[in-house]
């Protein structure tokens, strides 16, 4: 079971509406259901979220739920955690979340998740955005970022949608 | 003359279009021009039009223009950097980039422009585009990225608008 | 079981001698015998025996080794990796192995492993190392780096002096 | 006068002895001097002391003190810095430090300067201390810190040696 891929989740720390919420969680159990890790970075609102989906799926088993925290230690790490990775680089571990993921996607989201996706992309990681949560997900689905890829960010509509693809494009 | 303000300027590698070489040029020429020192990612594109700008400034005195690289050394630098710093970081040096300038202006750009700017704004740093460059300079001039700001991306139509930007937000 | 501790493990890629083999696949095999993932840089060499020996572990499930690796992808990382994160910083992933240790351990070791001992003295990290497998965990058992901390870096002249130290400083 | 090359001075924050201000003061006059710039951690101790003495080279114009700063902002940064250059990386700006010199120095020090020095030589940095200096310049004067490289870590006993070393290894 080595090896499993990594699905990085880019979301907002604060507030997060109930419909963003419950996709968020949703997304979360989907990744660890295909029998992927997440990787998010480990704070809170759609990060946590995310997160609390991800310990619904039967394959949870303790080890599949990664945060990269901007902090030395991991005094503002969500509580779903299985495994907590502190950086103190500050809002540049933003680089590593996207460094870390065989795909990535995003979930509404602000400034953060705005400098993940472009981030993701300039890099080459698949990247796809959940498009009915507003924020820069949203602004950015079936969007190029440049013209240095052939393909769009992918458009999500919803949880099919972010099942079929992650299916695809991880060969699961 | 110490502690001249640092102007750090986001553009892409590659390609530039006639017209946005030339306002570089001039972005370049003016942050010197105002006192300031201008960093960029030191490379070519944008970054390299910059950079030759400044360098037309009677301000510029040889310790002006820095190039902070993704790379471990110097080979990918332009040949108008007075100041090469090699990082080893990779795409993640956009983010010292960023972190580098007291004021930030976009010109143009693809997805690691993107990134600066979502980055900067993040970090709160005074950001500023030159809209008639196209890009994501242009698709973002008057813009808020998220609710964490009070203000949007300022918009600067010409040089002039630069100037005036620049002369505020830096106390010149 | 969320939460396990993180035994960072320092030591080198390249050749290793068996006796120092022997000994990190032991390290290895006794960090998830204690119930702690394992992470490292995430190579060859002790970065490899140690993850080969976790792995032996009974307690290891698929999710417990964990390598940062200086590439932006998997090019390098070692096959017993579970959890693989590439960063694309180069060498400075070195600084993030550190963090991610509860307590961290080094084997033999050149410049790297000695980068990694200082920078987790520096950041307040409980650090030890295996005396007996020469270079520099050889040459710091019961040192201090500075005056900056009280107790020294531990000496651990074997893996039952190991088990007993993570024992107690992870309060297993 | 572009491209002066870069001496990197490692050393600690905090109280120095006041010869080895001294002689930090001397090598930071020194390097500017031998018409170079002086990158460092751009904090206090040792650091400020180079940086209070480069100032005073004849050749100070005014942009050739370069501090790269752990923080995200200019807080802690000496009051002889030309260049002020915020990373937000916490100690991990060290190996930013590193990545900067064209050669690199090293005067007393604790663990940080240790990690530099450490880390210098991983990424093949020419690298020398000042061995009057005591901590870890003094303790790897003419060492090896691995076999990778051929040469040792170069003992200066003085300024005169560091003037012999850097015009030779920068070539000037």
């Amino acid at each position: 079971m080595r090896n499993m891929p990594i699905v990085s989740v880019f979301g907002s720390n604060g507030d997060v509406e109930p419909e963003v919420e419950a996709l968020s969680e949703g997304l979360g159990k989907l990744i660890l259901d295909l029998g992927c890790r997440l990787c998010c970075g480990g704070r809170g609102g759609v990060m946590e979220a995310v997160c609390r989906g991800a310990k619904q799926s039967e394959n949870w088993s303790g080890g599949e739920i990664i945060g990269i925290l901007p902090e030395a230690d991991d005094r503002n790490a969500n509580p779903h955690l299985d495994i907590v990775l502190p950086t103190g680089l500050g809002f540049s571990r933003n680089m590593l979340v996207a460094h870390a993921g065989d795909a990535c996607i995003a979930i509404s989201g602000g400034a953060g998740t705005l400098s993940e996706i472009a981030f993701a992309w300039q890099i080459g990681k698949p990247i796809a955005v959940m498009s009915s949560t507003g924020g820069w997900a949203a602004e950015l689905a079936g969007r190029h970022l440049d013209r240095r890829r052939a393909e769009p960010i992918v458009e999500l509509v919803d949880l099919d949608a972010a099942r079929a693809w992650l299916t695809g494009i991880l060969g699961l």
